[in-house]
This record gives C-alpha cells, structure tokens and sequence, in this order.
C-alpha cells in the first residue's frame, strides 16, 4: 500500500517513523512514497517534495494522509486527493468538523474510502467503538475528557494545588500546551470532537451553533472550594439525544471524587457513550501525541488495505437542537453584586462569592453567564454532572 | 442473515431479543430461525427445537450462536457447526479458553468464521481492541478487572465497610452470584478470559498452568487496613510478555486510591493493554448481562454478514511461560507463627498480621502462599500494583 503524507509535523512524522520501524505484518506492508512539506523548505528525505500536483498523479499511490491540520489548504487537497480517487486518512478535526458531510459525498461519488478516527480521541479507537455501537443500539449520549491539556491542567491544579498560570507553563514547557492556549483551555478543540462524534450518533452535520464556556478563569480557590465539597472538575463535551432532539454543550462539570472522570490523570482522555442494550461504554488512552495519534492513522490505513469498510455514514437524517431536556445544576463564582442576574432562578448562597443553581437549562445559564461576564471577567461557573443524571434526559 | 441460537438462558435470550426488538437497519437484517433448548422442555415459541441435527441440515442457516456454556455439548456442537459449514458466535470462555486453537483450526479448513468477542469482557469490545492494537503493536501487557461478581464484592466492601458474606448474600441476590459462587470468587472465571486474551496476543494457546489466587480469604479488615494505607484492592487478571516469555497471574492487587482501577463501581469491568506506540488503552463497560453480552454476540454476527474478517490468529507461534521478569511486593496477613516460612524473603512486620514482602517472583509468592493456607487455611495477600510498574518488566 503506497501511501502519501501531507505535512510532516507531530503527526506526520509519527507515521512515517512507525512505518518505518514496522513491528507488525500489516505494518510491513505499508510503504510511504511521498511526503508533502511546505514551499522552501529542506527536503530532507528523498520521498519529500513540495507539489501536491505530483504526488496526485502518481497512478501507484493509494492513500492520502493528511495532518497539516486546520482548514486550508487541507481542504482544498482533501477533496483534490478525493477527486483523484486517492483514500484519504485525516487526523485533522478543525476541517472534519467543518466540511464532513462533503467529504464524505466526494469520497462516495468517486468510489474511494474517508476515514479519521485520528480526529477525535487520539490513540482511543473511539470512533470506531462509536460505528460498530450503532449497529445495534440508538446512543443516545456521548460524553467525555476529549482534551488531553485541559485535563492536565485540572487534574494537576486538584492534585498539587497549584494555580492555573503554574500548571499551563509547566503543561508548555512540556509540549502539552501551545504557547497561544486558547484552542485547548476556551473548548474550541472539544467543540470540534463533539461535533464530529455527534454528526457520525445523529447522521447529521452538527454544527458550532452550542454554547462553549471553557477553564481560562478557574482558579484554585475554586478547585479547592470544590474538593471540600468531595467534587473534581473536569472540561467536558457532551450530547444527549431525545428523539430527533439533541444537546450539545462544552463546560466544566463536577464529577463525585470516586467517580471515574475524577480519576483521569495528566493528560489522557475518557470517552463514553450510552445505548440501550450496550449500556454505558468508555475508552480510555492518549488523546494526543505522536505515536498514538499516528496509530489511529496507521489503523485506517490497515482498514483501507484490509477493505474493512467503516460504516457509511451519510449525515441527511434531520435533528433539532433543543436543550429543553437537560437540565441540570450549577455552581457559580461571581461578584455577589450580580445576584439580582440570577433573579428569576432557584439558587443556593453556598459562600459569598459561590452560588448553588438548581435544575436550570444548559443553554439558559450559558446565556445567563455571558451577562456576568461583561460584568466581572473573572466568573466561572462548572455543572454537576449528579444532577444531570437523576434527571433522566 | 439466519441465525440458530443453541440455548436460550441469559445471553441467549438477550440475543433473541435484540433482533426481535431490532432498532438499526443492521439488526433488521438477522432472523432467528431456530433456537435449540433441552429435550423435555417446552417449547414456547415455534422456532425451538431440541435436536442439533435439525438445526445443522438446514442450507438456509448461515450462523449458530453458542450461548449453552460448559465444556460438553458445547464443544462438540461447535465442531459439527463449524464442519456443517456454518459460521460460529459463542460467548462460553470455558470452552474457547480450552479449545481456542481447534476451533480456529476447523473453522479455516471449513471455510468459515468462529468469532468469540463476547466471551470476555461481555459487551464491551476488547478482543477486537486487542485484535486491532496487534496490527501495528507487540502487546505487552493485558490486565484489568474481568469479573464483575468479584468487583461488585470488592468494591461493596470497600464502599460501606461490609463483610464478604453480606455483600456476596446481596449480590446472590441481585442475581450477579449464582448459589455456587466459586467459578468468580476463586479467580477461574477470569482465569479462562486471560487465556483466551493472551493466546490472541501472543498468537500461543495459553495453558491454565499459571498462579491464581481469589478472594475468598478476605475480611472486613483487610479491606480497612488497605483503606488506612490509601490503597484498594481489585482481583486483576493479568498477563505480560518480554520476548518470546510470558507470564500470567489471577490476584487480588492494591491501587492507589486514585488510580482508575481502585473506581471501578459495581459489576463493571475494565480492561487495559499496552503497546509501544499505542501506549496504554483501557476499556470500561458491562463486563456481564443479559443485553451488553447479546449485544458482543450480535456484533460478531454483523461482521460476517458485512464480510469484517477479524484477524487471524493462528496459534502456532511458540512462547515460555517465566514469571522470573515479574517481581513485585506484596501484603500477606497470615497467622505470625508462619512467619518461618519467609525467612528467605525480604519483608517488614507492618502489624501483628500483616506482613509486607519486598520484590517477590509471583509464581515463588504463590507456591509459599500455598504452604502457607495448609497451616493457616484464613490467610489473604495482594499484590502491590505500584512496585510492579516501578520494574519496567
């Protein structure tokens, strides 16, 4: 199987060296032929080039494997590579998340396989866990730690007591954060996974339209205020399906200290789903790094020569958004003097500056915070992921 | 897709129902056309019948699901199935854990499949995480928590300070028991779905000549003199590989309080491997039950009739069993008159029973564990799961 690589980032460069360092028969069989780098820069291996026109039309080449990441020119050479009736493997979430349901039609319309369970969960083979259950059961849930840094951050901040500036340089200075964070601790990343796990749940093409609230203010007087309380927090993406209505929502939750998400260390990643026969199902592993990621590149490859063809999504079922049926309670750091925004909820005061908010739409108190923020930047508001459960949504 | 289904207790029935109650397009597809049960019983629904041979002569069947457990008839109507052509989905680990190797063999000289994802791990997909981590990894490490009778004790115990009668009563009576537990609490149980694990790994028929230790010996204070040490105990199944040299233990092992294994609640499962470049993958669900099990079951069948060939084990790759690169430590509570008995190892008197043994060999920890129950028939121990990890064996 001859296989290009675009890009030879983290990503990239993991799988050319697993190919290269073959342990196994399947991995033996595999051969990269071309690597695609940017325009002025040194071609330091033979098989480098920087002309996607000729790794195109290279009649010997199978697949495709893009991790140049974000969204052009992915995109463009995605669909080029499509057209070309090239497989094409992803691990690229940012343009998957965006342009999934194109994809897909292209990669169909020209008989040639689009695969990335590299996109979501790392290493985690959670989005083929997520195909083979909807074989036989509707998920009607999908939640999980999608973001290995984030995690680090909070896991550590609980466990060392530490603040959340010491953790994010100590998470750069060991390559788990980038130097510009947001992406990981404002939820965007998350947003993207959630919403291809979700597209994939539902056959439909979930879009950004779902409120998004990150870590950037937790401090750790809010980590430890909650650990008194028996609670860890964690930065969860989580969809909920009722019908042809579904939830979405990135945002800390709480989680009771023996809980398993309480119990997820450093920066690996927990991804669960529920279905009716199969019940609750979790994968646990590396959401991100060279390696594991470029072994859930190298599995849809393997798939690919094997023909074990994924199961055909075609994203035309239609879904509403509506988070009527999850409703679920809040604590709430803010300036005391924006209670009266809190006017017509039910609320506990737990402290003077902690507020206990019982029972209250998920979009409806995102709503509620974006009024405190403009108020006092600082606030920061976490669910209790108890609560939600009891209400059986 | 025509389905026989050869005994209809637990799992056989969740099967039955699954695809009578099919909610997917795949699940539509399968028909349970037979379904056989004891000469002498009656027959409630048409479909049943109680004569192997009237089931294998028809040219119609495409598969028979083995849910009659135990050795005999099993074995022998999976051979004559395999022989008649048909393809093969059992969830019975005495049987595979035995004759995996035969199975397989028949099988691929008939042309056909003998698929067994639910025999461990119930629903949660394990064999087929391990079948596709071995595609890209050598597998060193399979370990986890496979039997959730005995987690259920475990973890009761540990949660609401009760003793192993209570909680095993209780779970006799929420059916997780049966009347006899001793196939669960004796580590046999896990004992077949660590065989049938490791001889997929290592491509080896794993032989049950190997240490198992169970848990019927522990106390109410056993479990509260590893709570006041921060640690939790779990019976893990556990099996490593160095080379062309394995090792495979049952034991009970301590966690630290916050490790993922010390949170597992309940019946439910986990169940973790390691490879070089995946790094370690875990895996938490319904270990057992009626609808997670059938759903494994119904799994399998989806792949043969979507042609998903799983990977090919053939069996004939040669490995030694040495537990000479496994040293860990561990706490045995024993009657102190023993204490003779180690006089060659190293080990601290922690309290007037319990004893904490420094870098042991398991196998060597077993066999004076062994002379130790012939004078004191109460004694427990535990591995220390920690002290492993630190040897990189």
């Amino acid at each position: 199987m001859n296989i290009a690589i675009l890009g030879f980032g983290t990503v990239g460069s993991g799988v050319y060296e697993i190919i290269e360092h073959a342990a196994t028969a399947e991995t033996k069989a595999l051969h990269v032929t071309h690597i695609l780098i940017r325009k002025g820069k040194e071609k330091k291996l033979s098989i480098m080039c920087d002309d996607i026109k000729t790794i195109l039309d290279d009649p010997q080449l199978d697949v495709v494997v893009e991790t140049m990441g974000g969204i052009e020119p992915a995109r463009t050479y995605i669909i080029e590579a499509l057209q070309a009736k090239k497989h094409v493997v992803t691990a690229n979430k940012a343009v998957i998340a965006k342009y999934l349901k194109e994809f897909t039609n292209i990669a169909s319309e020209n008989g040639v396989h689009f695969y990335y369970e590299a996109s979501t969960g790392g290493g985690i083979p959670c989005i083929q866990g997520l195909e083979k259950a909807l074989r036989v059961d509707v998920i009607d849930k999908i939640y999980g730690i999608f973001n290995g840094t984030s995690n680090y951050i909070l896991d550590h901040m609980h466990r060392y007591q530490s603040t959340f500036d010491e953790v994010l340089k100590d998470a750069q200075h060991l390559g788990y954060a980038e130097a510009d964070p947001s992406a990981d601790i404002d939820g965007f990343d998350i947003c993207n996974k959630i919403r291809i796990s979700a597209s994939i749940a539902y056959n439909y093409p979930i879009t950004d339209q779902f409120p998004v609230f990150g870590i950037r203010n937790i401090t750790k007087e809010d980590v430890q205020y909650f650990s008194s309380k028996g609670l860890v927090v964690r930065l969860i993406a989580e969809t909920r399906r009722k019908g042809n209505s579904y939830s979405c929502v990135v945002e800390p939750m709480l989680f009771n200290e023996n809980q398993i998400e309480a119990n997820i260390q450093n920066n690996y990643n927990l991804i669960s789903l529920h279905g009716d026969t199969i019940g609750e199902l979790k994968f646990y592993g590396q959401g991100a790094g060279k390696l594991a990621t470029a072994n859930a590149v190298i599995q849809d490859i393997i798939d690919i020569m094997q023909k074990k063809t994924h199961r055909q999504c075609t994203f035309d079922h239609t879904m509403n958004y509506d988070s009527s049926f999850c409703k679920t309670d809040y604590i709430l750091r803010c300036n005391p003097s924006l209670l009266p925004l809190l006017k017509e909820l039910s609320y506990d005061i737990v402290s003077s500056s902690y507020f206990h908010i019982k029972q209250i739409e998920v979009t409806k108190m995102h709503a509620i915070m974006n009024e405190i923020l403009k108020q006092d930047a600082t606030a920061f508001m976490a669910s209790i992921y108890e609560t939600k459960e009891e209400q059986s949504c």
